[in-house]
């Protein structure tokens, strides 16, 4: 077993999926999302969990299908929050159609999503909806904290890091946890693929926010120092605004406010007051902290190690990413 | 049994309900919301079919109120849409907060609705949120129709009430084939309770297209003439627009192409219109055959004729209502 065989048989059930047909602004934008790629990683976490306890991973296709599905209508929506013009590089839906469209075609997301876990069996739905449920509400939750920090100044570390967990990371945490569900594991095991994926989600998280600064240009895809150009709040930004003090702090507060800058000029010397308060090395330690504790949760599953293997090396990869 | 049973019964669980907590900007809106009253149609229906058919009707009382919370969902997002400022003469809550709170908090609804339905018995619950999910989609799709309609002047009869049978008549049969599916009512049942709530959900939404024009000013609570001056394509206007020949065309066009005018004067003279092309009479005998039909349905129900007087009562005070 290979993860191409997952991959191959998402894409199947991917292009055959039926969301509607009219009138076709609503059931057009579901299309035009779902078509825009992604690395499909939640559905994939899902089919390698369940493939750890069943050879049946089969029949969670359509329950994984249906947190990408929930994923992407995240994206629809947030992206008309944050009035992004582009996803993927191609054209946001509110943009290529409007904001009403995007609202409602990401209603219908969220019910399709739902529908799509009714095939589960009949003795495993109630959980997997409840667990469903309760993450989808979560991930709203962390999405409204996000839109709350942007006009705060004093987000504190523990705020930050309960933002990504309930916005990014207990998605991933759910993924893992319904192929066990499916795949018949017990409860401590799904609690362990939950509590796994949710830890590597926001190593994963701090991750992408340590790149953005402290990555390699050449394998990064996007611009270093995107998010200290745009006064986003990393971690990295949360830190130095809790740390700095006297003359630092003036700096800082400075370039924040500054709305004509030189852009490399601001990536310099914000990465230079990093440096100064030593955020690189804390926000490595967190990762590393974070990690570390999701793999304890993978070893703790009792489980055939060559099954298992398969979702641990993939994790890995995740983990070691540069870009 | 009366209705106030079922009514306090709706109450008192409506006021236990806990949506979340945090962060409060999510969960405010939707107790706003939910707090503002209204007529509780939905969930009153859905107890009243319950109770034909078993005496344990409380067990519907939860997924009567995930009706109810899906319905307020979708005045939340279209009052979003149609950038309404009042809802039952409060605030809309994109007014009060604004969009995106608009948009997080509809999105957390529509989960929670969802979840409401999950205390449904195990060996009902997968039929009872597939037809769920299915009529949640046919209401996007009623919403996106009717939005479509605003820019449109060709809109036929049976569009218009394709759009209205999606927008607000599924719902309605829904909630009554939702109270068949709880009590355990076989499958013919719940079929004729659906159509039904559907046949008398079309007339009922034509009766108050009519009464908007041919209401008793003292007895109609809204302004008579609101959708003439509004120019709002209802089933009045779309068949005068259908029907109008000649000098009778121009001055209906001329009317729907004035900005500035007197409303009296254009409430009057639109009447006129629809006095000579007869459309009260086509619009009465309309709702006369959708209530009818209605009826039929639910005479078609076999069921103890004493308990089934409780819901036909219901449903003929909702089509003989004057306001």
């Amino acid at each position: 077993m290979n993860r191409t065989v997952f991959i191959e048989a998402l894409q199947h059930e991917l292009q055959h999926l039926q969301y509607g047909q009219h009138p076709p602004e609503l059931y057009d934008p579901i299309q035009y999302i779902m078509s825009l790629g992604g690395k499909r990683l939640r559905p994939l976490l899902t089919l390698m969990a369940a493939y750890i306890f069943t050879d049946d991973w089969q029949k969670a296709v359509r329950p994984a299908l249906a947190v990408e599905v929930f994923h992407n209508f995240t994206l629809m929506h947030d992206d008309i929050m944050d009035r992004a013009p582009l996803r993927r590089g191609q054209l946001t839906v509110h943009e290529k159609w409007n904001d009403n469209i995007a609202i409602l075609s990401g209603d219908v997301m969220l019910v399709k999503a739902h529908e799509l876990f009714l095939n589960v069996d009949p003795d495993k739905l109630r959980l997997v909806l409840s667990r469903f449920t309760r993450t989808a509400a979560e991930v709203c939750e962390g999405q409204q904290m996000d839109m709350n920090f942007e006009t705060r100044w004093d987000v504190t570390e523990a705020e930050y890091i309960e933002m990504i967990r309930l916005k990014t990371s207990v998605l991933l945490g759910y993924a893992l946890e319904l192929g066990g569900m499916i795949a018949g594991a017990d409860e401590e095991t799904t609690r362990l693929l939950y509590e796994g994926g949710v830890n590597i989600g926001i190593g994963f998280q701090l991750k992408d926010d340590l790149l953005d600064v402290y990555g390699d240009p050449a394998k990064f895809g996007k611009q270093v120092g995107g998010d200290i150009i745009a006064n986003k709040k990393t971690f990295l930004l949360i830190e130095a605004l809790q740390q700095a003090q006297g003359s630092l702090r003036d700096e800082l507060n400075n370039w924040l406010s500054q709305t004509d800058f030189d852009k490399t000029e601001k990536v310099q010397a914000i990465t230079a007051l990093y440096d100064q308060l030593a955020i690189r090395q804390l926000t490595e330690t967190r990762i590393n902290d974070y990690f570390a504790r999701g793999f304890t949760c993978f070893d703790q599953v009792v489980a055939n190690p060559e099954r298992k293997k398969l979702l641990v090396q993939f994790a890995r990869q995740l983990v070691e990413r540069e870009s």
